[in-house]
């Protein structure tokens, strides 16, 4: 089981989803960026990981549909509409169909194991939660903003002061995380955003509670590199948050939630003293890495 | 002001355009074969009306956008989805600010008239009505059909046996459509579908005797041509429900509604008792015919 949030959450899912049967992998995903857009119930996390896995995800941006067009955005524009968030056209399907059966009364989980199965995806990838939660960043600039507004419209320029997971204290366990939380044998957090990714995820009453219960190997990946996030506010917004960027303080903020840290080879310097832990060349720059980092990583978790 | 349904009302609607100061020209637009796909608020007549008027439409069709991709439709049928009814990319963009205006609160005149002034669409088109009403086909070999599946998914082949407007009963007159028939100095009926364009508009309570009672000309144009429909189905129709397709039977399918009537100059041998008539060349095969059919029109009625 893998929980996961962003674009390098999608990709160690697609490296794990190469080497392991269908069956035994359940990738559970962050829906605290899903918002409404001109009525449209848009879900980012789970259509990044939904795409990257069906193998028609953009390749240049990690996220989207390759090779799509943004006609009707254009047709938006002309209709004077403020168009910052993106929306491809060949995506756009994807956001009606989801809108119109979670009108219809189907449950997020079932509408998106629906689109994920109609791509072919066999993993099941289930959304942590069927309540709507929505992460708000409260900014020096700009006061409090919603999610995408912060991270794609003002893009992740903010200086942050704070975050909150609005919603969260409402939100449920489904039976289908919790079914998947009590037959894992191996819990990862991906390589996503801790704050904005992952926090969400465990905000989700019972969540917590539930993984720290399993007597399992519990790894996190780091996202910090030397320092530096791969892609996306990870590091910026560990400074403003007052850690230091390191894979040590992603480490500690996890906390009890995990018994094994996976860090970078080049952050050798680097001691977990409470925790196994191993340096392994985390940056996945190509579609192979994906594949060795998923493996080296369960090799060494085999070996717990 | 006029009374339009499909592709042959605007195009004549679009010849007075632009003849017509803005303000002296209100089109009635049909909502009957409005209908909701996908959780969208689909509304095929008034889009083709704002389209023509706004210069978008495609001049091959009729109807959509010019130049308009299908990439959605594409990534739908990937869905697994049966796309029979065309939903162009550009054309996207005007059901996705619709649907989310009406949810929002937005009477459809509100919609259509926000949609159109973005466009630069300066007359004012009306819906014939802020109620839903469904114009229902019954057919022999499918039994009833909702509308577009009679006229798009079907191609308008089936046999009609008869025809309701699901609604109308419940529709009411919008004060707007109210204060344009009482302004009016002239009735105009598009030559639109009698049966599937104009009686649903007539079908709104109220509408008929309000049209009726003004003492002005109320002219209609034949949408038959020597016992041909120019487009679509209306000739086939009216055979199937037992009139002779030809102009004189358009016009006294209206019976007092009109006190004038402009048949086509290849008709010449029809007579029209009981109205002004004269014989124009209503075939508008180019975009220069509408202005001059129009023109045409206007000189006859100033005579009146």
């Amino acid at each position: 089981m893998a929980l996961v949030g962003g674009v390098g959450g999608a990709k160690l899912a697609h490296g794990l989803a190469q080497i392991l049967a269908p069956e035994q992998l359940t990738i559970i995903v962050n829906t605290a960026d899903d918002f409404d857009l001109y009525g449209l119930r848009i879900c980012p996390d789970s259509d990044t990981i939904m795409y990257t896995l069906a193998g028609l995800v953009d390749k240049s941006n990690g996220w989207g549909i390759g090779g799509d067009t943004t006609h009707m955005l254009g047709a938006l524009r002309r209709y004077g509409q403020d168009t910052w968030f993106r929306l491809g056209d060949q995506d756009m399907a994807t956001h009606v169909l989801r809108t119109s059966w979670l009108r219809a009364g189907c449950t997020q989980t079932q509408v998106t194991a629906r689109l994920a199965a109609a791509l072919g995806v066999r993993p099941q990838i289930l959304p942590m939660s069927d309540e709507p939660v929505a992460t708000l960043i409260d900014t020096v600039e700009y006061g409090e903003l919603a999610f995408q507004h912060y991270f794609v419209r003002y893009r992740w320029q903010p200086t942050v002061k704070g975050l909150r997971y609005v919603g969260a204290e409402q939100a449920r366990l489904t039976p289908q995380v919790t079914a998947a939380l009590a037959k894992a044998d191996v819990i990862l957090i991906a390589p996503s955003n801790p704050w904005l990714s992952v926090a969400p995820i465990l905000a989700v009453p019972g969540m917590r509670a539930a993984l720290v219960a399993r007597p399992i190997p519990r790894v996190a990946v780091t996202p910090i590199i030397a320092g530096q996030a791969v892609k996306g506010p990870a590091a910026k917004l560990m400074v403003e948050l007052g850690y230091l960027p390191s894979a040590a303080a992603v480490a500690a903020y996890y906390g009890d939630l995990i018994n094994g840290f996976v860090y970078d080879k080049r952050d050798s310097g680097l001691s977990f003293p409470a925790l196994r832990a191993v340096a392994l060349d985390t940056w996945m720059q190509s579609e192979g890495d994906r594949v060795i980092l998923a493996r080296e990583i369960l090799t060494w978790i085999e070996g717990f």
